[in-house]
């Protein structure tokens, strides 16, 4: 779970560089393809994350920045299809484990060739009270399951305990927007980046940067919620950075800004929304 | 409407090209920026649709094939924020109209350079029953807001009523994926495209097909039945095309397709799921 009942592996400063190694989201339970979900795998042990870390000198109202330097990957992932499990986990008869291979150039499955795209599925901090499951995502971060946690990019978290207590877990070698069967190609991975305190902005819900865009991250009890979170900060963000009216940055966005589920298949929903930094005034 | 109490303006051969003219969605009653939205806006004006075209030989269980060949944009749209419209309308103090001029490279608003990206915003036929009011969305297409519906993509539309009554309005000149705040650059514009009878395909709800992509459009009460609808049919096309069974077409989707929203702010929700041709065995 995201929180501070376990004690930090690790005290760094802000700035510092890490290499984590992470579990798949099954905790390795299922490695053969002859494995069977329902017999292998142990519940208590799906999506562990690897933390937490404490950073030095954070504490409630900072914004962390951490930039993505290095996923490598396993050489095998697993991807499963079991019972109410996704969007159309209601219509799995009986459930699926696929071992898949994981080739430096691409990945194979069911005779296609799927592109690399080695994300965090799981990276967070301490909410401001309790616990949050690692299965879930929030204003925390969490399990978000957002593609663009990808190397090269940046994400900014809020910050709500003193020392943040970050973790990372559920690297995938690929999955498409919204991960509709609840699954990419899950697979154990060692994580290179660079952790630091943001000084330029502060914000309420995670945000990713990339070459060309900022990504809001809502995560609600559904995508008409996410959608709403993730809106509601892109539109004040642009008002803010742009200096312009909140009606004009509304519609700004409506022109601008394009909306992509993350995952529509954890206990709560995730979508983002993308400013290009083409329309803002940095 | 979209529906059958309105008489087919045209009668036309399945793979005839037609011409059409579009009003905006307002209607030309929004063309100078000192235009009131709550003083110059007849709602029983917004969202005229031209047709319904009726396509010869068309009868219900078809699937409509249209190719739009060319979109030719006015040369001013408008952009408005009013209150409880939109993902934010609760946020809206009061209405804002924007007259945006539509140049041939770009479009400029508040200070910011938006890309060209001319669109259908609503286009479909006659529902089995009754009539659908222009500005909802639904399996017999509508107010889909989908921004791929442009030149030189096809869309499939399954025919419910002989003669198909195809009709299409609410050009935008560009928008983002989600249509936040409502609108586009709402604009007339004339319109160019090939209506066939569809041989390959026979699909429940619109698809459309790029040059690397078909896109399944689900339309419902939340976003998240939208993507479910979008997810199910794309599954089974999986399932179809490339002869593996439905749940490594539902693993094959977790890991290639990706879920986008159309729009977030019409009576229905409209989500798409993105299959790559890539993935397929075409």
């Amino acid at each position: 779970a995201m929180g501070t009942s376990s004690k930090p592996v690790i005290y760094i400063n802000p700035g510092e560089t890490l290499r984590i190694e992470t579990e798949d989201c099954f905790s390795h339970q299922l490695v053969k393809a002859t494995d069977s979900f329902d017999e292998c795998v142990d519940f208590s042990k799906v999506n562990p994350a690897s933390g937490p870390v404490f950073i030095n000198g954070t504490s409630p109202g900072d914004t962390l920045k951490v930039f993505i330097k290095k996923i490598e990957l396993d050489k095998q992932g697993v991807t499963v299809a079991i019972k109410d499990l996704g969007v159309l986990g209601y219509k799995v008869k009986s459930s699926q484990v696929e071992i898949i291979p994981i080739e430096n150039d691409a990945i194979m499955f069911a005779g296609q060739k799927l592109p690399r795209r080695p994300m965090i599925g799981v990276i967070g901090v301490a909410p401001a009270e309790g616990e949050v499951p690692n299965s879930t995502p929030g204003d925390h971060g969490g399990n978000m399951d957002t593609l663009d946690v990808s190397p090269g990019n940046y994400i900014y978290l809020p910050v709500f305990v003193n020392g943040a207590y970050f973790a990372i877990g559920d690297i995938h070698a690929t999955m498409g927007n919204g991960e509709v069967c609840g699954t990419g190609v899950e697979c154990r991975a060692e994580v290179e980046l660079t952790i630091d305190i943001c000084t330029e902005y502060n914000w309420k819900i995670p945000v990713i940067e990339t070459g060309d865009s900022f990504y809001f991250v809502g995560s609600a009890d559904t995508m008409d919620h996410a959608v709403e979170k993730a809106t509601n900060e892109a539109v004040m963000f642009l008002e803010r950075t742009n200096r312009i009216p909140w009606n004009t940055a509304y519609m700004l966005a409506s022109l601008s800004a394009d909306v992509i589920v993350s995952q529509a298949v954890n206990p709560l929903k995730t979508a983002r929304i993308r400013i290009p930094k083409s329309c803002l005034n940095i």
